[in-house]
């Protein structure tokens, strides 16, 4: 938790004080990069200050890229990485001081602000990168390889790579995919840049509600005619879809985000019959985002939409940033076979956004077999941390008071608490426990474990326990 | 060139039977990866057939992926990369094999297509590629910096790189830019996409006429109202942009593509006043596109619009896809402090499109000094190029009839040519030579040597000699 203290007599405005106690907690480290910080109402709060004063201190800071935002997520210190002896660091330091002397206020330290665990991060563990084995192969690819490396990619991706996904796709799947109609992007932003494109800016798209919200940011930001569709307890709507003549929709049948509902074959094929109207001059598409389809502990594996769409009315995307890591931007989707003339046409003299070099990387770690060892390993590891989780809810004092569900589906679930406080007051005194947790309805906690590590596990039941029970 | 034999009585349309032909070729290796396929006219014409029925034929092939096109330079095989022994490849080959005996044809075989020189290729010199000292940062980033490879990258990009950057234009180019304001992207494509989104879909887009055709390409598919501008001896026309009312101007003012021309200081001037028009409501931009300025052989640097605008009005961009290679997607612009908040507020949930090894690889291969001696060895390598293409033009047959300029500014120069045949007779006859060359203009060609080996120059420069004199 962040704690200043302001002077009254100060000339300059509140949030420009605000602005520099954080700004100098950032550049002297006290603050340290990609740390997350309070909320603005809840530091508001903590200062008695108003959220307004927050908020422009933080737009400031945002605007001088000391801080950033992430959607749901909100606000981090960026990484500056400043070097103490570089002249940059030196200048803003002094400007900074300069400024600091002539307030002449005390501050108190900011305290450091890493979770005990954070049950909202996405984030992947970065000691299961597989290290090691990425070195070998570069190393490999970068002596081996080196015509092939200089040789520009097809604007899709390197076949060596979408033979790979092909396979990946058969095998953990089970459906056939032409590697020729997989087109290879840099995370989720060129991936929907390019769908746009190809589907036209005159569509309307639509999102699941509650959803994936930068599905949505992205849309808008592309400026698309976006809606957000409600889901029930089998997923999205397809009479809302109707009733809004939406064009394409984006939607994660497997595991929808963040409830974790699995859609049910009834709906799937409801969806598809709405795709397929023939009626309709303009066609639909649906976007299958199967986003952790690899991660799913235990049942049997839902066909996709995909692989029962006889009509060519889905597009199906997934990425490596959840199953790899975060920091490799590689995703992909996969055309049907009816829109690979019009991509050719529209783009062919775009480049693909991947370097050879991780396409190659990428591609070799898949055919020689990593890539599935890998995934068995995080899924292990994951069956585990979730296991314990449970272990530890059901044989302590939550156990009558929670209701787990969607725990066979990937890295979260969710638990329904019977709580004495409000919602709000139960995630305030968890966070001053150095513990993140976030509610998605009423009640209803999402309980992410991928960044958590095992060892912390039963600590961390432990102390939502003793906030849940004792008040 | 490619030759083949058609059948009259053969109940496949002709278009059919030449994309069988081609697709033959390409899945035996008799047309290799990536090799440069004829003009649809030129292969109209060598085979006797009409253009619509080689449009046909290369549409098909396109659509199922056989071949690519680039803008401004034509069609491409495929690089398929079957292994001869995968399903895949005996499926592909047997359904071919099948037709193939069905038609019953004779068939010619298509001889191999590469290009004793190419002066039409930007392609950077796979030799020239710094192999070793990149592997050997891989290697240490890959066991030194783990933790940092796993964190999320800001949306514009890793500091060290962006600072790296800031670093590199102070030195090279002469002006001071923010790291901060630096925005790291994976290519033109990914630049582009984004710097729409920030200035917004509403604004009227220049390119230079005639220009890089890439650009034009990516404003329209990005769906904005786009525009061409005519260039004169100076560069682009200010006065033809308040004609069109145009907003935002793409420009290559160090070396305009594909011509050469160095924009004068004051053309500079006329096109900063035109942006600072203060009587209008919608603020204008330039983009300035120093791709190539690091190639720059001779003569006092000229400063950047950037650095001379007082006024925030230019957004600068570079690439290292030129400098470094084309394979490595990594490229960036400058934006002015005004629209360094707006960004934020709009992009801050992007993540950069860069991969962290990729970006934390090229931050350390810079601040150790690598890259400088790179472009240093790339200039030393170019002028000696450029200056034995001088020397065997001016020494032989060519001296009388030809005329050179803008050959101090980069990759390329231009040649004037007083020809007793047409520009197309004489490009065609280049190419029965294996040499490909192109027009800018009536009577003016490109010679763009990046490609073209030192040890062939001489020999290149006789056969055009003999070409251009004897006929």
């Amino acid at each position: 938790m962040l704690s200043y203290l302001f002077s009254d007599n100060n000339e300059k405005p509140l949030y420009e004080q605000l602005y520099q106690y954080i700004r100098s907690d950032i550049l002297s480290g006290e603050i340290p990069a990609n740390c997350h910080l309070p909320s603005k109402r809840s530091l508001a709060k903590q200062l008695s200050i108003s959220v307004i004063t927050v908020e422009n201190a933080y737009s400031q800071l945002m605007a001088e890229g000391y801080i950033y935002s992430q959607p749901r997520k909100g606000f981090y210190a960026s990484n500056l990485n400043l070097d103490k002896d570089s002249g940059l660091s030196r200048a803003l330091t002094n400007s900074f001081n300069k400024k600091e002397n002539e307030t002449n206020n005390k501050k108190a330290p900011a305290q450091p602000c890493s979770f005990f665990a954070d049950f909202t991060s996405n984030a992947t563990d970065p000691s299961t990168f597989p290290f090691s084995t990425w070195a070998k192969i570069n190393r490999g690819i970068l002596s081996e390889d080196q015509k092939r490396l200089m040789t520009n990619s097809p604007s899709n991706g390197m076949h060596e790579l979408r033979l790979s996904i092909a396979n990946h796709l058969k095998e953990f799947r089970g459906f056939n995919a032409n590697p020729e109609n997989i087109i290879i992007g840099a995370g989720t932003e060129t991936i929907y840049s390019i769908l746009i494109q190809l589907l036209g800016y005159n569509k309307i798209y639509a999102t699941e509600n509650p959803g994936y919200e930068k599905i949505y940011l992205l849309m808008k930001s592309n400026n698309v005619k976006t809606v957000r569709i409600k889901i029930d307890d089998s997923g999205i709507i397809p009479e809302l879809l109707y009733k809004k003549d939406v064009d394409v929709v984006h939607t994660t049948p497997s595991h929808h985000f963040p409830t974790g509902i699995t859609m049910p074959i009834k709906r799937r094929y409801e969806l598809l019959n709405w795709a397929n109207d023939s009626q309709r001059n303009q066609s639909r598409y649906i976007i299958e985002d199967d986003y952790d389809s690899e991660f799913r502990l235990s049942g049997l594996p839902i066909p996709s939409l995909f692989s029962i769409d006889k009509n060519e009315r889905v597009i199906y995307t997934n990425t490596f940033t959840k199953s790899l890591a975060s920091t490799i931007r590689i995703s992909y989707m996969v055309l049907p076979d009816h829109l690979m003339n019009e991509y050719f046409e529209k783009f062919s003299f775009y480049s693909c956004p991947v370097s050879t070099f991780e396409q190659l990387t990428l591609a070799r770690f898949m055919s020689e077999g990593h890539y599935e060892k890998h995934i068995n390993r995080m899924r292990t590891a994951s069956r585990r941390k979730r296991d314990l989780l449970l272990k530890s809810i059901k044989s302590g004092p939550l156990a009558d008071i929670s209701e787990i569900s969607e725990e066979q589906s990937g890295l979260h679930f969710l638990i329904n608490l019977k709580l004495s406080i409000s919602d709000d007051e139960f995630i305030e005194k968890c966070l001053e426990k150095n513990i993140k947790i976030t509610a998605v309805s009423e009640r209803s906690f999402m309980v992410n474990y991928s960044s958590v590590p095992l060892e912390r596990i039963e600590e961390a039941v432990n102390i939502l326990s003793s906030i849940a029970v004792n008040k």
